[in-house]
């Protein structure tokens, strides 16, 4: 079945944001690269681009948390599944020459201080992502808050790791960052075992 | 001695950087901000924004490493430099309404994939934060190679802790990676005491 032109829309500033953050996404960009016309983008989002922008995060988002649960949970166990997270974010980036990255990152930054509404549609999906992270911790025999404080680093990690790498061109620091996180999530393991 | 209108149009430049990012950082904004002129600006900056970007990612991006670097050599040991580095930055973000953040990851994340040059200049700031990291773990005692490790995921956590910080308008984040960044260098320092 093919992509319905407003699934094609999300895509084309999903892709966008991630490459060139919100600002630099114009919306006669977007529609171009999905293939609509400006009428058609605004008929599916009548809000104009704030409200593309805050449905692309949500979407992206949800796409991505969807993404990483996979990674996760496919793992015999969490120190694997930790791992595993930051050798997948190496590899995505080196397949797609380093623009394969976190959809939402780029925009958070930009609107943090400018942008409410956005702002709030970024804490939302971090949330739901830290959320889903703590509860894969905690599934491996990790106490709470503590759960909280691992998958915080997980996520910062990943953000921090795309951000050195792809300034770097270069997945070393993603390596690097995943290599000591999880021989801290071990550490924890062993220390409860 | 008031500051040369380089200067202001440096630190102009800085502070819309770090609230909107490049592209939603207007020529004429950064004028009127620094209180000089557009012809100003081009005799300051003849290369015009992408001149001005790469000056103000290089001085920037020195004058934070400035001071984390006195922020990390004030500590007594590594273990408590590591831990003030993320409650300085925790305090920063109250203080500052989340505005005062990193100058140079809106940037990198928006050039990444689409301006080489400028792209270039953000992977040379991160490089000079890694070595300066690296030395100061290598000085608590660290081999090189952990050394290089330890201060990636250090700079990574900030990054991350910045962006998930400044989207939820909490320092719960910041406080969170810090707690546990600071737990691994102590058993990492405990480890080869």
């Amino acid at each position: 079945m093919p992509a319905s032109t407003r699934d094609r829309i999300i895509e084309a500033s999903t892709a966008l944001f991630m490459q060139r953050g919100l600002a630099g996404s114009g919306l006669k960009q977007i529609a171009a690269e999905s293939e609509a016309t400006i009428g058609s983008l605004y008929h599916w989002f009548p809000g104009g681009k704030d409200e593309l922008a805050a449905e692309t995060l949500r979407a992206s988002g949800a796409a991505y948390q969807t993404l990483v649960e996979a990674v996760l949970d496919a793992a015999p166990d969490i120190v694997t599944a930790v791992s595993d997270c930051f050798s997948g974010a190496a590899e995505a980036l080196r397949a797609s020459g380093y623009a394969d990255a976190c959809p939402v990152a780029t925009v958070a930054l930009e609107v943090a201080s400018s942008d409410e509404r956005l702002r709030l549609v970024t804490a939302e999906v971090f949330e739901s992502w830290l959320r889903a992270g703590t509860e894969r911790f905690e599934g491996g025999g990790i106490d709470p808050a503590r759960a909280r404080e691992l998958a915080t680093l997980l996520v910062a990690g990943l953000e921090g790791g795309f951000l050195l790498s792809r300034a770097a061109r270069d997945t070393a620091p993603m390596e690097a960052i995943g290599r000591v996180v999880t021989d801290l999530v071990r550490a924890e393991v062993g220390r409860r075992a």
